[in-house]
């Protein structure tokens, strides 16, 4: 039956009736003169493309559709598909609404010191999930560097959001909080889903880390109705418990702006709320690995909202449904913008080669940067990875030609697996 | 009998005797826990490195060590040859003298000034061919850049290298000719080998181009005997004419300091040079492909010392045997400082890509930088690129980190291709 036929020699061009369109096989894989059977088979294989985004420069769609363009150089025919990842951090809703079809919302909320802004967040195509990224509404960017004081900032926002999400009919929520400018334990995100937080008069505490110091009692009664049925997975990839040493105020105040003499505070008005939190629930979260990302933010979301804290990668996973697409997949391709040791944990590429290596399939990483160091993802399940700067140049240079440069590398990574796959076999 | 023992999975140690040392396969090959047959094969495969250098870093043999400590992690037991490689230009000598493991001499010869330098070439193993670059006697780096006047400047001292190669009993010279500050035809060259370039009045006449105006005859009874029995090559990658608009002066001319007027007189004392060489020896060089090389220093060499002008690269390729090292090769590597377009045109990755696609052997290129528009290389033979630079980074750094760059960019071509190799296979 007519169709497309890929040639590895010029030569056979004049052998192929003119009823087929043809195809010059840029590397000629068979390398002979009288079949293709090699290309054949490596260009109908089916390759997944997982990537990251890469932080500053592009999306991870971005990311994915330059592999592919890379790929299609070496592979015209092969199966590839696009799955655009996110590790909860910084992308992960734009990745979430890329894999799925979904849409993205605005939402006008409170940023971390009460001034207005547009947030965004997205519903996948389900129109059942939201995505909700906290950094939209309540992150340190958000806060010009001398205004950062977690004393008076507040997830506010990040409630109003959450807000918006469930009165869209939302009743599952994915919430990534990373990039956070507060240290209010969430008091503020409980109050905008209507939760009372009250000083000993019954007066509302003013909103921010050091509100929380006059705080008496908590009334959750008014709390949107909607939480009671809704399914919260929170993409946390640290273990910092409330307070203490290794909590929120120590470990993170610093980088939002607080003083030593702050974090004193800080950390004793979170105690507080913990202790609050105990008489209205029943239950402590101060040791629950997690309670203390993003200023506390991970206790708020578990006490108020039954919130699941998981590896932001594995939400992804399942959210894109990325084990279920490896079957018969030849190779994986994942990237993100910078590899190195963090990588190891818990990070996009990491995270794909894991499902990829339970079904046995090999990995290939590209990246903007390759740091010393990075070579402990082989253990991960990565089996070789790849910068994408071809030479000298700045970090901007490869930014602002970022798409290119992930193309030509996706080419290169191409090029020798076909080379492994056809020059080394003539010997065996 | 006991011996290495590659093993895919650590958990295969424990079924390994005692009697043989373990040595765990970096990427896993076989990807199955109950043998690594494809690990053996890949592993005991034979691969050719073959290098220039990289210029302003490292020299050809010291690329292709670090290629072959990169491969090493991959393919700890492959049979890997190295052959240092160059084309003609900067680091010829060093390659050669590296790949047959002769010597450098060293030589007290005259600038092209006439100021004395130490300049050094090699006598490879054999001892009967000595390798020669002009720069290291005439070169444009030994020459201040506001005394650049090639009205003035010499090839003498090339010539009192070539009379010491001589005299050492070489009997075969490979002179490169790159780079050269000069523009006087070879006259300084063909002195110091003990021609005479006479006046009207049979008086020497003075050296650099200039000198060649008083040009009446040239007595070539002086020239060293040893010249009538030995085989010279030049190494030339240009065609140029002597003289005219294609010649040396007009197109060589200005970087070595000539201005405009300069240009039109050298032109002109080239003709000159070229009409006494007819009368003195039969024939004229002047439209002769090459003879405009080196400021007519190709014409020289081919006038007083008979030689051959090849391809740079070509000539390596047979002084290294390169061919005869292709039986049974599964994979070579090359690479060179930088890959262009440019690349495409004689230099020592295509030259080499050439020699393996004879024997329909895959080539891998690894380059300091790779520039855009170097695909052209493909056509040429090269089936893959790979540029060592990690991260964005500053020439500096890449220059002075090369080797570590370079041996990690091999391992990751080596993890590729072993991609290719085995994990594709599965599926077919």
């Amino acid at each position: 039956m007519p169709g497309l036929i890929i040639v590895c020699y010029p030569a056979l061009r004049g052998s192929i009736p003119a009823l087929y369109s043809i195809q010059e096989c840029p590397i000629r894989l068979c390398r002979n003169l009288t079949n293709c059977r090699a290309c054949d088979r490596i260009s109908s294989m089916k390759i997944v493309v997982a990537p990251d985004s890469f932080k500053g420069s592009v999306s991870a769609l971005q990311a994915a559709c330059a592999i592919e363009q890379g790929l299609r150089r070496v592979f015209p025919t092969a199966v590839i598909e696009k799955i655009p990842m996110a590790d909860g951090g910084e992308g992960t809703v734009q990745s979430l609404v890329d894999a799925t079809g979904g849409h993205l919302r605005t939402q006008r909320v409170l940023a971390p010191l009460e001034n207005e802004v547009d947030a965004q967040f997205g519903i996948l195509a389900d129109g059942e999930t939201a995505v909700i990224e906290m950094a939209s509404a309540s992150g340190l960017p958000l806060v010009p560097v001398d205004k950062r004081n977690p004393l008076r900032t507040t997830t506010y926002g990040t409630g109003q959001l959450i807000h918006a999400a469930l009165e869209a009919g939302c009743r599952r929520l994915i919430i990534g909080i990373g990039g956070s400018a507060t240290n209010d334990g969430g008091a503020g995100m409980a109050e905008a889903l209507g939760a009372k937080l009250l000083n000993a008069n019954g007066k509302q505490i003013p909103r921010g880390g050091g509100g929380l110091a006059e705080l008496a009692s908590i009334d959750i009664t008014g709390l949107h109705p909607a939480i009671a049925e809704t399914d919260t997975v929170v993409a946390c990839d640290v273990n910092n418990t409330l307070t203490g040493p290794d909590g929120a105020s120590h470990v993170y105040g610093p980088q939002k702006g607080a003083t030593p003499e702050m974090i004193e505070t800080l950390d004793a008005h979170l105690a507080d709320f913990d202790a609050v939190l105990t008489r209205t629930l029943g239950q402590s979260f101060n040791d629950i690995p997690g309670a203390g990302a993003a200023g506390g933010l991970g206790a708020g979301l578990m006490a108020f909202l039954n919130a699941e804290l998981r590896l932001g990668v594995d939400i992804m996973i399942d959210a894109v449904k990325l084990k279920e697409q490896m079957k018969d997949v030849s190779l994986v391709i994942t990237g993100e913008g910078q590899l190195d040791f963090q990588t190891a944990f818990g990070k996009t590429p990491v995270g794909v080669a894991k499902v990829a290596k339970a079904h046995n399939i090999p990995v290939i990483a590209i990246a903007g940067g390759i740091a010393e160091g990075a070579g402990v993802v082989y253990e991960a399940g990565i089996d070789a990875m790849l910068g994408i700067v071809q030479e000298p140049m700045s970090l901007e240079d490869a930014v602002g030609d970022a798409s290119r440069l992930i193309a030509d590398t996706a080419e290169q990574a191409a090029r020798l697996v076909a080379i492994g796959y056809s020059g080394l076999r003539r010997g065996n």
